[in-house]
C-alpha cells in the first residue's frame, strides 16, 4: 500500500517534470545567443524548483486548474534565477549549484545583462497566465521583486554594519527570502481563483515557511554533513556573515566567549580550521537549540494557515511540503 | 503674437515640470537608504525626459486625458535610467550627465541593485496607470525591456566582432534605442484609449524617430561643438565604436583610407589627437552627408505616421518634436 509520503512525493515529482520540460524550452528561439545562452545555462542548472511548486500547489489548493499556472510557475523560477545571478556577482561567488557562476564562466557584462533578461522574461511568462486578474497578480509579483532587492541591499549593508540586531536580521530575511515564497503562494492562489481569505492565508503560509526555510539554511551551514550539504560547512562563519545563529550567540555569550565572537566581526570572518570550535560554542550557548525551536515555531505558523483549505488532500500536501523542508539536510 | 514654436515649447516645458515634480517625489518614503539614495541620485540627474514626453504626447494625440498617464510617463523614465546604470557598468563609464556614474560614486553591488530596483519601480508606477488594458500595456512595456537588453547585448558583442555590417548596426540600434521610444508612444496611445490603428501608427512614429535620434547621436559625436555637446568630440572613434558613420566609411573607403579605417578596428580605437583627421576623412567619403540623409529619411518616415491624428495641434506637436530632435546640438 502506498503511504501518503509516496503519494505526495509522486505528485511533486510529476509536477516537477512538467516545470522542467517548460524550463528546458525557454530561450530556444531567442536571439542573440550571446545573451540567451547564459540565461539557459543558469536556469537549467537545477535547483529544488520550490517556488514553481508553491505556485502550482497553491493554485490547486484553492480549487484552480493547475494547467493555467505553469507559465506563472516558470516566471517565479526566472525571477529567482535573476536574483541568483546578480547576487553571485555581488558576493563574488565562484560556484552555484556545483557549477561555475555566470560572471566567472562568461564576464561581468554578460552576467548583469542575463540577469536583467531573466527578470524581463519572468514578466513575459507571467503575462501569459494572467487573465482578468492581471493587475493584482502583477502587483504582487512586482512587490516581490521590490522586496527581494531591498532584502539583498540590507544583506550587503550588514556586511559593514557592526550593530546588526536579531530583529534587523529577521527583517532582512523576510524581504530577501520569505517575500518571494509569500508571493509564489499568493499568485498561485490568485491565479487559481481563490477567495481573498485564502489568498491571504496562503501568502502567510509562504512567508512563514520562507522564514523557517532561511533559518534552516543558516542552521545547516553549521551542523550539516559536508558530503550531503554540497557546500563547505561553516561557510557563513568563514565569511563573517551575521546569521541568526551568530547574532543569537553574540547576544547570549559572556566574558571570553563574547570577546571571541566580537573578534569574528572585527576580522570579518574566521579560518576554516576554527569552524568546529565555533560549532561547539554554539551548542554550549544553546544557539543550535534556539534556532531549531525558531524553525519549528515558524513552520507551525505556516501550518496553521492551511486550515482554510477544505480539501484534505490539498491541505495535507501543504503540510507535507512545509514539514519536509525542515527535515532536509541540504 | 506667439509663434507655434513658443506654444509647443510652452506645452512641453509645462509637462516637463509636472514629470520632474513626480520624479522628485520618487523613493522619498522608501527604505533602505543604501538602496534608494542611489536610485534618487541617478533619476534626479536630469536628462531630456524625452521618453515621458512621448507617453504624454501620444496619449493626448489619441484624445486621452493626460492626467491618467503621468505614472506611466515616470515608469518609462525609470526604465530608461535602469538601462543607463547597468550600461555604464558594462562600459566602465566615469561620467553620466556630467556627474559621477553610480558604480563609481558608490560601488558595483549598489549599482547593480539600484538598476534592478529602478526596473522594479518602473513596473510599480506603470501598474498605477493601467486599467482594463493592463495586459496589453504591460506586454508592450515588457517587450521594450526584453528588446533593450537584446540591443545592449548586441552592442557589447559588436565590440569584439570585426564583421559587423551596417545592417547589423541598424538592427542593434532598433533594439537598443528605437524599441524604447516605440514602446513609449505605444503605451501612451493605449493608455489614452486610442484605436489599434493609431496605436500602431504612433508606435512606428516612435520607432522611426528613435532610429533618427540614434543616428543623430552618432553624427553629433563627430561634428558637434565640444562646448555645447558636453562630451568629448570623437569619443566613439576614440573607443573604437562601430557606429553608422564608421561602418559606412569602411564600406566606401578604398586604398590607404580603407587600411587606416581597418587599423581603428585592429587597435580598438584611435588617439584623441587623430579625431580631426578622421572627421576630414568622413567628410571626404561623404559619410557625414549620407548620415544626415538617413536621419532625414527616418524622420520623414516618422512624420508620415502622424497623419492618423485628427487634431491639427496634436499632429503639429508630434511633427515639431521629431523635427526639433534632429536640430539638436547635444
Amino acid at each position: 500500500m502506498k503511504t501518503e509520503n509516496d503519494l505526495y512525493g509522486h505528485f511533486f515529482s510529476e509536477e516537477l517534470k512538467k516545470v522542467e520540460l517548460r524550463i528546458s524550452k525557454l530561450f530556444k528561439k531567442e536571439h542573440p545567443d550571446s545573451l540567451y545562452e547564459p540565461c539557459s545555462y543558469i536556469i537549467k542548472s537545477g535547483g529544488k524548483r520550490l517556488r514553481p511548486l508553491l505556485v502550482i500547489l497553491c493554485a490547486k489548493a484553492v480549487g484552480g486548474d493547475i494547467k493555467n499556472v505553469y507559465n506563472a510557475a516558470v516566471a517565479v523560477e526566472l525571477l529567482h534565477n535573476f536574483t541568483l545571478v546578480h547576487d553571485d556577482i555581488m558576493d563574488n561567488a565562484d560556484k552555484r549549484r556545483g557549477r561555475t557562476t555566470l560572471h566567472k564562466k562568461y564576464d561581468l557584462s554578460t552576467a548583469i545583462l542575463s540577469g536583467d533578461s531573466l527578470l524581463a522574461f519572468a514578466y513575459v511568462n507571467l503575462l501569459k497566465d494572467t487573465m482578468e486578474n492581471d493587475k493584482s497578480v502583477l502587483s504582487s509579483f512586482t512587490k516581490g521583486v521590490v522586496e527581494v532587492c531591498e532584502g539583498q541591499s540590507l544583506d550587503k549593508e550588514f556586511e559593514t554594519n557592526d550593530k546588526v540586531t536579531i530583529d534587523d536580521y529577521l527583517i532582512m530575511i523576510k524581504k530577501k527570502t520569505a517575500a518571494l515564497l509569500e508571493m509564489c503562494c499568493s499568485i498561485g492562489a490568485q491565479l487559481g481563483g481563490g477567495s481573498v481569505q485564502k489568498q491571504n492565508a496562503l501568502a502567510k503560509y509562504g512567508r512563514n515557511m520562507g522564514m523557517a526555510f532561511q533559518l534552516q539554511d543558516d542552521l545547516l551551514d553549521i551542523i550539516a554533513e559536508e558530503a550531503e550539504f554540497g557546500k563547505v560547512i561553516g561557510g557563513d562563519l568563514v565569511e563573517g556573515k551575521k546569521t541568526f545563529l551568530f547574532l543569537n550567540a553574540l547576544e547570549k555569550a559572556k566574558g571570553k566567549d563574547k570577546i571571541l565572537l566580537k573578534s569574528v566581526i572585527k576580522n570579518k570572518g574566521i579560518k576554516k580550521e576554527e569552524v568546529s570550535k565555533f560549532r561547539e560554542l554554539f551548542y554550549k550557548l544553546g544557539v543550535i537549540e534556539d534556532t531549531e525551536k525558531e524553525i519549528i515555531r515558524y513552520t507551525k505558523l505556516a501550518l496553521k494557515e492551511t486550515k482554510v483549505i477544505e480539501s484534505e488532500i490539498d491541505r495535507n500536501m501543504l503540510v507535507w511540503l512545509a514539514s519536509s523542508l525542515i527535515k532536509r539536510n541540504k
